[in-house]
């Protein structure tokens, strides 16, 4: 087991990272205090590990403690305040105190929807992370990034508030699909394209260990994604600065997300082909060199991600939807760009008609694709 | 115009007090410095003050400022997540960034909704208070509670998140009505009871001129009443510790407004009796004379505040909703009770059956007070 702190002062906090860990009753009972503790999990997850957790929990050492759950439905589309309101009425209905403690059983969805309603509930409670996908526990179960989507844009209601704890169990990764590990993996070459060039450079010599899903090959990519990212969050917890470039993208994989509808592509996924889509800006404005996109291209071809928009996006509407990311400030769009592997910077300074040209670069919608510069 | 500081290190923030500040566009143009403005406000304040605001936000220097307003519906029960979501669904129609700031423009009501949709828009952004209730003005405001109401308890969503500035204008209170100005008064009241004996005192001798809305007397007491609200937020911001005192009266409080349904009774009003209940508990436990009680409920009566609990309403089912109530810790009731005028404790430490001789006290159902112990 590894174990990785985050440094954040009073808020510093470990994540633990290893085989088999949600069986480990005393890594809970060192990280919780309270007495009422809620599961949140989903109609997927619960089925695999709810009971495996609550017996760790309910085996905490000698504590009169009080252990409940609450299930909700699968999917991005879900993470919504509706769902945040279906906790609260939960803990509500238990009774639980400001001091109750709500456990985040579940991929990003459920990590983000529960950590903003430990945000919220009360004022704030406290809460830990047991990521079950790649995705959350490579990124967004570390960090204290949490909130819920609006029909109009993703992410736009939240908060920053930093879990209590990070368990990591890379057992969970034998039940998810192929498409989950491949949309994961899309996180973890982001820290290699962004501060990492060394990372980046290790995931090309080692792709077919990822592709089987060698389980060394996985210790160790989560191992260093946690350390990149514990870095970065130390460095900068409120994203005023170099924390933003973990955004990398995020601007692209928003605006496809919001076009599509939350759940159609998985949000790994959607920063796959950002990320591309930022490369290829980058190289339009002279910044990198072709070759830099094709050998991003071939990794994500690699992996199983997608290089091109879905069918019938459409690269103007794609545009509409990027104004409304929260990289924009005072309407003017902010976008995270490369300056070479391992080099991203948090820029306005491209070119409008280049952006224009990428978007429709990547559209597979022939007609649309025609009204382009190129 | 008197200006109060409310000093917490980079958070601190001016309390402003005085006539005809709502029109000061250098008040705002010192406080604002995002160039997207919202102005947040009710059916019931937008017709009196929201023109003179909106021309004061728009004169605002040089400077190209985009200002925008939406209108909620008047009343506590509108004080829900759904009006939260009205705000940021304005916010993202307007393409709104992290950098746009809020204006809340109304009582307590606007103040905690707007102030949590600040907290919450792409995890918190600006805002400043326009107070324009007496409740809010003295108490509400000021120390950065925000947050909306789930049915089963009053504020059991919400953050805490300071504004940038508190601009009260204390002429708007010609505008209020005398009941709206009682509950307020009640707030004021509570600065005495728990920690300034002298300006209990004040009061009493000065009660005349408060039933008379003497302006002078409205300014003193604005002042003193803010005054002690930043000397107990400095102290103490997240509620740790003596910040708890303030709550004097509102487990009881919430439970009356829980049990009526939100906006039966003002706050201010369910705050009052919640006090005076408080006061006989503390009676009944012997920590202070009958005297302290008679002068609490003398000073409610001249001020037209309740004094007994509303027909028909259950003291049991009263116990019940205080179970919930926000100060409860791992499922033990704490209550703010008095040791003296100018003397507040927080404490588990009460008779389980004296308090529900209090609540059987104030019942005007007589069945069930027949049911008491008294």
């Amino acid at each position: 087991m590894k174990k990785i702190i985050v440094e954040l002062g009073e808020r510093s906090y470990p994540i633990y990272a290893g085989d088999d860990l949600l069986g480990k009753e005393d890594l809970f009972s060192e990280n919780i205090r309270s007495k009422q503790v809620m599961v949140v999990s989903n109609t997927t997850v619960a089925p695999l590990y709810l009971e495996k957790v609550m017996q760790s929990l309910q085996a905490m050492a000698s504590r009169d403690v009080d252990v409940e759950s609450v299930i909700l439905p699968d999917g991005e589309q879900y993470k919504t305040l509706d769902a945040v309101n279906e906790i609260i009425t939960a803990l509500l209905e238990k009774r639980f105190s400001r001091n109750s403690c709500l456990v985040a059983l579940g991929g990003g969805v459920v990590g983000d929807i529960t950590g903003f309603a430990a945000a919220c509930y009360q004022r704030g409670i406290d809460y830990i992370q047991l990521p079950t996908t790649l995705l959350a526990q490579v990124d967004s179960s570390v960090g204290g990034k949490t909130g819920v989507n609006h029909a109009a844009g993703k992410n736009m209601i939240g908060a920053f508030h930093q879990p209590k704890a990070v368990i990591a169990d890379t057992s969970v990764l034998d039940t998810l699909n192929d498409r989950e590990v491949s949309a994961g993996l899309a996180e973890v070459v982001k820290y290699g394209l962004i501060r990492d060039a060394g990372f980046f450079e290790w995931i090309e010599d080692n792709i077919d260990s990822l592709v089987n899903r060698e389980s060394e090959a996985f210790a160790y990519i989560i191992e260093q994604s946690c350390r990149n990212k514990a870095d970065i969050v130390a460095e900068d917890e409120r994203e005023s600065g170099v924390r933003a470039t973990l955004n990398l993208g995020h601007t692209f994989g928003h605006a496809i997300e919001t076009g599509l509808g939350y759940g159609t592509w998985l949000h790994g996924e959607a920063i796959a082909l950002g990320m591309l889509m930022a490369a290829d800006l980058s190289q339009r404005m002279g910044w990198i060199d072709s070759e830099v996109c094709d050998r991003i291209e071939a990794m994500l071809l690699k992996l199983s991600l997608p290089v091109t928009l879905p069918d019938n996006f459409d690269p103007v509407n794609m545009r509409e939807l990027m104004s409304v990311d929260k990289k924009a400030k005072d309407g003017v769009l902010f976008l995270i760009l490369l300056k070479g592997i391992g080099e991203a910077v948090v820029t306005n300074e491209f070119d409008e008609g280049l952006l224009m040209e990428t978007l429709h670069h990547f559209s597979t919608n022939k007609s649309s694709s025609a009204k382009g510069n190129e």
